[in-house]
């Protein structure tokens, strides 16, 4: 079965590409369809905006489509950067922009007042017109500086205690075991086993 | 683990049932919860319907909620009834009154041109803030005329050239092989099968 996945994120593309490894599914990027449409992700949650780049890709390459939408919860900003997390510096911004704009608004607030999460929600979207989505969290604080050069967006600040580490200080294997984006797809990963074992188009 | 699932429809209630049997996973429902207030299906789609109610439920409870929002999609009348199944033939109306109504929307159409689809979106909504959906969908035809007393719903109606009968005119559990509910709740299985085996909550 083949699947293409709607990320123009290299990092993303990454561990998605990880933690599906093995299954019997053979992964595409939008590398392999440079003319699909780009997609406005003008959705009001996570799952608006996953659900929305799968049918998109879906429908337009007529195989089954995966996307992933996620961003960090931090609850001194009343839940920002959430949706707007790439794009929290303004459009188009850096990952060093984005992180510097979130240092910024939380200076001088104090650790045990820093948490936030990650949240990631994955979107499979079928040909029959199903789709499937699943969602993963992880919980942590924003640290004040950041720390290591692993990963990508807010990974130097994010701090699992869980890992004991940031998302930036560990390799990817071990961030995905940890992660809401490790979670999210895990989850992915037990659906795409059933639909491996027995396609649904086959009507078995 | 407990699950309460968030229906007052017997007969959905009694496939769930089945389809989850043998997890390691204790199912409650609205009897044991008398006091859970009713939630208004007011949204667009199914999978609206579906995370609406499993929200509300996981939020007035704080265990985990498992909701299904299903309907029948028949091509003849543009997808109707749709989102609008259970109350086709108004509030409160009972599944003859509602079967009656399609069949006489649908005097005089041949065979050959009463297509129409099942579909069930199951949304589980976890006390940490997340929802996992998933989607399934089986392709059939109208009868002209009722056939079988198993089931419910439009199910005397609904005829599968997969099982070669109505859908009730086999017993559960051979239905729940090849209906739309039977694939969501096998999508579901494999997600709790995980969850079961690594809790969210517990941080591992």
């Amino acid at each position: 079965m083949k699947i293409i996945v709607a990320t123009r994120n290299p990092g993303k593309l990454r561990e998605i590409r990880l933690g599906l490894e093995g299954l019997a599914v053979e992964l595409l990027s939008l590398a392999d369809f440079p003319a699909a449409p780009e997609v406005e992700e003008d959705g009001d949650s996570f799952a608006a905006n996953a659900v929305k780049k799968a049918r998109a890709l879906c429908a337009d390459t007529g195989i089954p489509a995966l996307a992933d939408d996620s961003g960090l919860e931090v609850d001194a900003l009343q839940g920002a950067p959430g949706i707007r997390s790439a794009r929290f510096a303004g459009e188009g911004a850096t990952d060093a922009e984005n992180n510097a704009k979130l240092l910024s608004l939380l200076h001088g607030v104090r650790p045990e007042k820093r948490t936030a999460r990650f949240r990631c929600v994955i979107a499979l979207a079928w040909p029959d017109g199903r789709v499937d989505t699943v969602e993963g969290i992880v919980e942590g604080r924003i640290l004040e500086v950041p720390r290591g050069d692993q990963g990508f967006g807010y990974d130097p600040l994010f701090y699992s205690s869980e890992l004991n580490a940031s998302f930036a200080e560990v390799v990817t294997e071990v961030k995905l075991r940890a992660s809401h984006r490790g979670k999210a797809l895990a989850r992915i990963r037990q659906i795409l086993q059933f639909d491996v074992k027995r396609p649904e188009g086959s009507g078995t």
